[in-house]
């Protein structure tokens, strides 16, 4: 598979509108076979977001991720070196890391303090010298592949994935104005939704519900003008203009440093991208919003949602994070409101899939990636 | 089919007793299987009681009834007319009504603003008009069968159920002397109760327990007097005599107007009747109180309890309406308990169906119709 | 099946490892399936711990007990006899005892007040008389074996169990110094743990994890000098020593008259015996504390914990039952949260079957016998 990253022309989510596109059938939704199915072959084979690199700057520093339902511990090592690996000492078991984040020179097992060192291997294990044929070498910490895009970590559960590079091949030098990977978060907030992930997926993808469910977005964001150059494949979106001289945030002012060397074209664009399977990536010139979704049944995501500045904006005085972090927290909350109600009809034996509109064109081709994965 | 509805003598519980009749096996009390044909067989193809006119008592009025675990619209349209609409939208599957109940000139998706008439019929659908092939009139609401009894709503999930009409045939005139269809409630009390829902109407059927059960109740209406005119069939029960000059609430004294043109000799008798599947049916001089049940699961039941009362009652000064809810919500909640037990050891691998006594004639009966409807 | 009650000298644990153990497959700590299994082979067909004689002291004193998820009410009759019966009337199954302990002269169904003997005989049954080949002879309460072992009470769901005095025959006056029939229980603490029963037996049989998660106890019993004397079977132990002139208490002194009459080499020493399958037996000179297992599903079981003493203790003023109390209260809550540790990394799929150290080879053993009851 050969991919070069030719950067597409905008065009408006009605030009690439396909005619007949409905939304899935209920099973996709509520099914427990579908969602063990899409453990399998999608959370257990596909590059998935955990975090990024400024959340472990330094040697020791490491963090507790959840993918596919599976404790993984992401850690920086001596030499600064990045490795995953599954949460579960290999003498009896015990998960290792307990809380979400810390930092260790080794990684110690709290029930008989068995010892690895931050690459895995196995340096202490009292009393099994005596055992004979023991071999510490053989029992190193599982592994988890692990890999860098734009200073976001992804990891893979497959043991001999696609390389990432490869996968993200269509998004090569995108986004670079944006400096993502020197960028920092400021907050994280947690958000548990009783909605199947996809209706997540899809409701970021469309601003057909702008009018009636964001009010307040509607006003700096009309939502009718979105363009996009990504309408097919595992990569989606583009961008909706800005009111002039506007952010999206609660006062309508920027809230801080531009993130990067933003083109001109560029300071009145909010960018939406959505990275299959589990990124919502959300590109304002002042911040970069970006969610993480874990799936956890059929009726259930976690979403964690991190906001991003320019690391030199937190010092000065024009930083008002909050001005941006308070607009999305609101906007979130009214997406997943709608999202559970989508939940809860979807189940009802009337549901039928109906018709996407000309507005929801990028919801429909992430469908049909979404279906080509599922194969 | 075709019935007369020959009112038959009162007769005493213990002379239609038939020897041998035993409780149900544990199957029908714990088992999913059996739980998911009930929702199937009775609650999906059966007439189901949903609420009374008197609720949705304007145009645009509307309130919300889970049936058979689906939500459904119950609402009066400009024209004084009601439907019953699944609680979902044609676009994208999303639950109309989040409320109990509310007033509405349309329904309106709150996600993408689909609107339907109060008739069903999609009447605003935002750019769909810009969709080849696209016609309105094939994205109604989906209808929900829905007929009037005696001022009740009863709702119908099937596609052509046997008229209610043809079904309560039985019933016809009956009850008129009680005013059924004007009465207005003066409070609905939720009940969430951990057995199955047929052991509520098992022991709703029954006063045997009213004397280590219900201290209060026994004193004004003493236990082993039950006359029963309707003891095969879908519709069971009868009279049980009240203590003279008395009424059944907690001063013991009438708490309103007498809800009917109350003949003389029933002026002392409470009349109890269970109309299948999930309708308690409570008729005393005063008020009369309504149960109706939502199963939830093999192992617990939603109940709704109203206190129905007549219309000019409200106004007057001798309207003591808590007199009566008191009485019967300490009542109800006895009952409950011994449900819940009963739930509890039922479960165990000891029980075995035990031998129902003379004064259990009337679960009986219930029982033999409900295996008839499971058939 | 024959054996003879030899008393087998102590080893060292280390003495018999074998090399190679393994700790249990995956399933053995999450499958529903293995879990119903070991419900019906173990729990339902083998003696199992419920309680103390000092419990049911006298006459029409009753406790009650779950046992592989069935509700078994323990009473004492008038003669002083001890009787188990499933928890379920014999009318409508409803259940008959709601408290965990009580004392009444017979067993009355809250529900219709039938009514039965403390031997569990039908002596009340209100109008059944009036029924037709009705005989309370048929209908006495269910019965549940039951057999004493040193005062403790154990239970047998299954039909003709292998007589108490046979299975425990290896155990035969092995403890007669502790004076176990005697001792009352100054305390319960129950405790709800999210792991897998086997997981709590695994950390009881072994201290090679005393010195990271018991730092107090390490002080008082160097986790090093274990010595069992039973290896293989049923019952599985033998003891560790205390630093001479201590106790295991938060103090670290003797918190009560001895027990018993104990040997002068056993004053400082602390037993530790496992039982199969459900108690865990733990004699200091001072103090005798039991756990008592009720696994409620594969990731949680319910632990009840003893503190018994000598029955001449309580009233002197030398008696510090606190003082071994939160001594263990603190040391369970240590083990508790390592055994949901492992139960969260077993769950992994990267979990594999580690290797038992020379340490473990009491848990080794019991994973053994295991095996044994689950063919």
């Amino acid at each position: 598979m050969s991919q070069t990253a030719v950067t597409p022309a905008f065009r408006k989510t009605t030009e690439i509108y396909r005619v007949g596109a409905k939304t899935l059938p209920q099973r996709y939704f509520v099914s427990l076979e579908v969602f063990g199915k899409e453990q399998e072959l999608i959370f257990s084979k596909q590059w998935v977001l955990a975090g990024h690199q400024s959340q472990i700057a330094k040697a020791g520093d490491y963090f507790v991720r959840e993918v596919a339902r599976e404790s993984v511990i992401i850690v920086r090592d001596q030499r600064g070196e990045l490795h995953g690996f599954y949460n579960v000492c290999r003498h009896r078991g015990t998960r290792l890391c307990e809380g979400q984040f810390g930092h260790s020179s080794t990684i110690q097992c709290p029930y008989h303090a068995w010892t690895y060192g931050l690459d895995g291997r196995l340096v202490g294990a009292p009393h099994m010298d005596k055992v004979q044929g023991f071999d510490k070498a053989e029992l190193s910490l599982h592994a988890v592949e692990l890999a860098l895009w734009e200073g976001f970590i992804f990891v893979n559960l497959a043991d001999a994935p696609t390389p990432l590079e490869e996968v993200f091949a269509p998004l090569a030098g995108k986004f670079t104005h944006w400096n993502l990977p020197q960028l920092r978060s400021a907050k994280r907030i947690e958000y548990d939704v009783r909605a199947n992930w996809k209706l997540i997926i899809e409701n970021y993808s469309e601003c057909y519900h702008c009018p009636g469910v964001h009010p307040a977005l509607q006003k700096l964001t009309p939502y009718d003008l979105a363009e996009n150059d990504l309408c097919e494949g595992p990569f989606l979106g583009g961008f909706m203009p800005i009111t002039k001289g506007h952010s999206l945030t609660m006062t309508g002012n920027a809230c801080a440093l531009p993130v990067g060397d933003i083109k001109a074209e560029d300071h009145d664009r909010v960018f939406y991208y959505s990275v299959f399977p589990n990124m919502l990536l959300s590109m304002h010139p002042d911040f970069v919003m970006v969610h993480q979704l874990r799936p956890q049944s059929p009726e259930r995501t976690l979403i964690h949602c991190d906001w991003f500045f320019h690391p030199e904006a937190f010092d000065r005085s024009d930083f008002h994070p909050n001005d941006a972090i308070e607009f999305w927290d609101m906007t979130n909350k009214q997406d997943w409101h709608v999202c559970e109600l989508s939940q809860q009809g979807i189940a009802s034996r009337a549901y039928q899939p109906g018709p996407y509109s000309p507005r929801e064109s990028i919801p429909a081709a992430w469908d049909r990636e979404y279906l080509r994965r599922m194969r």
